[in-house]
């Protein structure tokens, strides 16, 4: 079923399409009176629309049902990641967003070919967070993940996040196999005795990897340092590693 | 460290390099005697070369040390995966053969948009093995995985493997989570028993999912149907979750 997202909270008893919306349905998915979608509300709720009328460029729709589906990972993890060439973070945001991410920062990392400031920033953002909206709709997702941009990891508020770590090239090859199933045991005991999600940031380096001073900048900030198993993955397939593992361990039982 | 696959599987006291290897050693990476690579041999040892002389097109090494890593999965993993469209079988297999699998072959599903006959897939499998074997070069395995083609689901031998899934979405959508990680606990078992690799095989559908008789065929064929986690992953991405849910399982202790 074809789904939106609306920045509405309640869905009034004659939803009148928003622009955006009216585009995709009626001129790209050709819906007629009487078809259905499902439109995602701002706070989570997913309600059933049947399309009602088509008549001088507006459409009105109502509401069959709503409901609230439980498809966000129980954790909220937010991927902190060194900026890499070409199309590498349109296929990471994409990938991050089916898998279950809820942000992804970008940073100017030391061995980072691709560099932005804050012009270049203000101007791929948008569309990354195009490609998340995207795939938050085609994953059935109820949050599309926010995708921004920092000059420096120093300007990360670390703080924020409960639990921190990074994955490191070295640790998989030095067969370091502990650490992350540690931390996720941890995050596991806190979701059984917590109602709020916790949240996590999980920091990732370039093509090149992160740099000594970076590991140490790290690992000042709370970061563990993390394998993620023996093989050398890619600087786009470690944060999808990470997501598919949090799902596996917190969602599957 | 740059690394080559030979088919040898003992490296000579004097070795020769294979053309495709000195294609890259010396136009492309423009090595120099004394400069170091890595040679996987064909029973996954692992040697350490020192380059001695370039004379006439040809180029020798020495062997200065031979070591045998523990960096391929536990199980052997064979996805057997519906065609989907475009480059996303290129997409698929480097980074499937990034996340550690042993095999991968694809097939035309009922709602394959791609359909590929025989000499059609003559000609697409050799790229694809080419893929596999710089993904595997790049991510430090001593395997590369085979690419391989049946035109129907039906000409596959299921019988060969101990341990058999289907991805499937609807069982997503009806909240499936036990199955994968019952047949992971399985697998653990096994592992922990057993010094024979064991083989799973794990189906996916193209882009429009599997149809409801390929479903049915595959239970006959001892396949349990598996939900991913709750958020319906696009073709390509399904393998990696499981992959990186077994590395997870079965390497991070």
């Amino acid at each position: 079923m074809q789904r939106y997202f609306t920045k509405l909270k309640q869905i009034p008893a004659e939803y009148r399409l928003e622009p955006d919306i009216f585009h995709h349905a009626i001129n790209v998915m050709r819906f007629k009176p009487g078809d259905n979608f499902e439109l995602v509300t701002a706070n989570q709720q997913v309600a059933l629309m049947e399309l009602m009328t088509i008549q001088n460029k507006q459409a009105t729709a109502k509401t069959l049902k709503t409901y609230q589906p439980q498809v966000e990972l129980p954790v909220s993890v937010t991927l902190l990641c060194g900026l890499a060439k070409n199309s590498k973070p349109d296929l990471l945001v994409q990938k991050a967003t089916e898998l279950g991410a809820d942000k992804i920062v970008f940073f100017n990392a030391e061995f980072s070919v691709a560099r932005w400031d804050e012009p270049k920033a203000a101007k791929k953002i948008p569309r990354l967070q195009k490609i998340a909206q995207a795939a938050a709709q085609q994953s059935q997702r109820t949050v599309i993940p926010t995708v921004s941009f920092v000059n420096l990891l120093q300007n990360f508020a670390f703080a924020k996040y409960a639990y921190r770590l990074t994955a490191y090239e070295e640790a998989a090859k030095h067969n370091e196999t502990h650490q992350l199933n540690q931390l996720v045991q941890k995050i596991k005991e806190k979701i059984s005795t917590d109602a709020v999600r916790p949240k996590v940031v999980a920091v990732f380096g370039p093509e090149g990897g992160l740099a000594a001073t970076e590991i140490a900048f790290l690992q000042q900030q709370g970061c563990i340092l993390a394998g993620l198993g023996p093989r050398i993955l890619r600087a786009e397939t470690a944060p999808w590693y990470l997501l598919a593992a949090l799902s596996f361990a917190l969602e599957l039982g």
